[in-house]
């Protein structure tokens, strides 16, 4: 019975059958929707049971604590994160880093609350959530070297210094980009746009 | 006899009289030296007395309780900072500067698992902790920017953006220091600090 009811969805009014990672899924997804209302710690197994339309009981199947769910929506969003700000051009690298950044403030102005509950939700200190974002980071960095015959030809090389100066630049990125949406002080999103790639620039450059 | 020992230190073995302001300042300094063995969380009203070897009830005469001591060991460690990265020469701002950032490397080198303590008691989201931080970096930059004339000759102009980028170049100051510090990835501290001046040069000129 709580089998068959874990493995149906409501997709346009039928109950459709799902697989239990893809119900796994689509709970995480209502999860992050969800954040946008409220922070992480208001996000209880009880609230995603309502939203959901399954039991609490049910959501056990999934999840084995509220943490587990909550790790589970953090790393999405970081995925999300990841996906949204791929290379999408085949220009130059700093001319993709500044797509790849444009589409990030994108995202981050447009999702805020989900942004910072991210954000929020890695201050708390929980070892899973803290990993989970130095996972994310480290990822962007790895990427962001992955191109180096075109980087090299930027006078960029890759060393240990360059990615240790790559991954402060990340953190500059997300303090300035969250400041500025908060008060932008006359700074122009291009003026933005320009700064956070010059200082890579600078940082990677001799 | 509790407001007899409430003014009295140990100095060269003498008991000398102190005033209750002394005394308290003593205190804070007694908790800021005891920071580099353990973290803010750890920092008990018990071990205090112990180390300041006076009675836990005495104690509460000083702190209302635990976390308005705790806000106050942090309150004068953000204080130390501000005075040891005050500027010290009459050179252009940009050599003011390396000076400057020079003294906050060896502080943070020096007292590691105390400016450690700092920044994860800011991370514990304790709203006075918090509020503390933030004023420490509002003036360090208001501080930077007391030196228009000198700045202007460089090119930098005092906007609202250039406070912008500032702030969040301090952030980026801060991650990248202590990241520096736990492995230098082969940047030596020369390199380290041209590429923090660097930075900056970059975001406050157009």
């Amino acid at each position: 019975m709580s089998e068959a009811a874990a493995g149906e969805a409501v997709v346009r009014g039928q109950r459709v059958r799902m697989q239990p990672d893809e119900r796994r899924e689509q709970l995480i997804d209502i999860g992050v929707r969800m954040l946008a209302t409220r922070p992480l710690e208001e996000l209880s197994i009880d609230a995603l049971a309502d939203e959901a339309g399954i039991s609490r009981g049910l959501l056990y199947h999934y999840f084995a604590n509220k943490t587990e769910f909550h790790v589970a929506v953090v790393k999405k969003l970081s995925e999300d994160l990841y996906l949204i700000t791929a290379p999408i051009s085949d220009d130059d690298p700093l001319t993709q880093l500044r797509l790849s950044l444009d589409a990030y403030v994108s995202y981050v102005v447009e999702n805020h609350s989900t942004y910072l509950a991210l954000v929020r939700a890695v201050s708390t200190g929980i070892p899973e959530m803290v990993q989970i974002y130095r996972d994310a980071r480290e990822a962007l960095v790895v990427r962001l070297f992955d191109r180096m015959p075109q980087l090299a030809a930027e006078g960029i090389v890759d060393t240990p210094a360059a990615r240790l100066l790559a991954h402060s630049w990340a953190v500059f990125v997300e303090d300035l980009v969250l400041a500025w949406i908060a008060d932008d002080a006359g700074l122009s999103r291009d003026g933005l746009l320009d700064k956070l790639t010059g200082v890579l620039a600078v940082l990677l450059t001799s």
